[in-house]
C-alpha cells in the first residue's frame, strides 16, 4: 500500500467551491475504483485554505490509474483557478492501522 | 470525528527504535481504545527521519482519554530524547471516504 499527502493553498474565495468540488471527487474514487483505499482531505483549524489530502492506494499502479479517470481530470480541471499552490509528497508507510480493515 | 495531524522529525540516529516504538503504540491504541478510529504514520521519502501521524479520533473526548492512557505515555516517555521537533496540526475534515466503514 502506498501514501501519499498533497498540501494545497485554496484561493480564499473559492473555499467552497473548491470544498464541494474534492468532496464530490473523493466519493467517485472510493466508490469507484477497486485500488483507492481511502482519501481524506481536512484543512488546517483556523485556516480553510491550507488543505491536506490523505491518500491511500493499494498500489502505484492504482495511483497512476486514478489519475486517468474522468472524476479526477473534472476534478483536476475545474479546481485549476481555485488552487494557488500544490505540493505533493511521497511517503513510506510505518504503520498504518484502523479500526477496522480498510482495504480488500 | 476529528483529525489531527502530528509532524515529528526524529533523531537521524534513533528511527529504527522510533519506529519501533511508534508501531508498537499505534498497534495498542487502535486495538484497546474505542475511540481510537485510525492512527497512521508515515516518513517522507528519503527522509525517514521526517515523520507525520494522521490520527483520526471518534470525538474530542477520546482524543483526550489516548492521552492518558499507559501505551501512549509508554511511548511519549520513551521517545522523549528521539523527538527533536514536534508540531500538532489541529483540522476540520472536508471530505474522508474509505473503502469500508474504518468507525463503528
Amino acid at each position: 500500500m502506498i501514501v501519499r499527502i498533497a498540501e494545497l493553498e485554496i484561493d480564499a474565495d473559492r473555499i467552497d467551491a473548491f470544498n464541494a468540488l474534492i468532496s464530490e471527487e473523493i466519493e467517485a474514487s472510493v466508490r469507484l475504483e477497486p485500488g483507492v483505499v481511502f482519501l481524506f482531505a481536512v484543512s488546517v483549524k483556523g485556516r480553510p485554505d491550507i488543505v491536506r489530502v490523505i491518500e491511500g492506494y493499494a498500489n502505484q499502479t492504482a495511483y497512476e490509474e486514478h489519475l486517468t479517470t474522468p472524476h479526477f481530470l473534472k476534478y483536476k480541471t475545474e479546481t485549476a483557478d481555485m488552487v494557488k499552490s500544490l505540493r505533493l509528497i511521497e511517503t513510506d508507510p510505518i504503520s498504518l492501522k484502523a479500526k477496522t480493515q480498510i482495504s480488500n
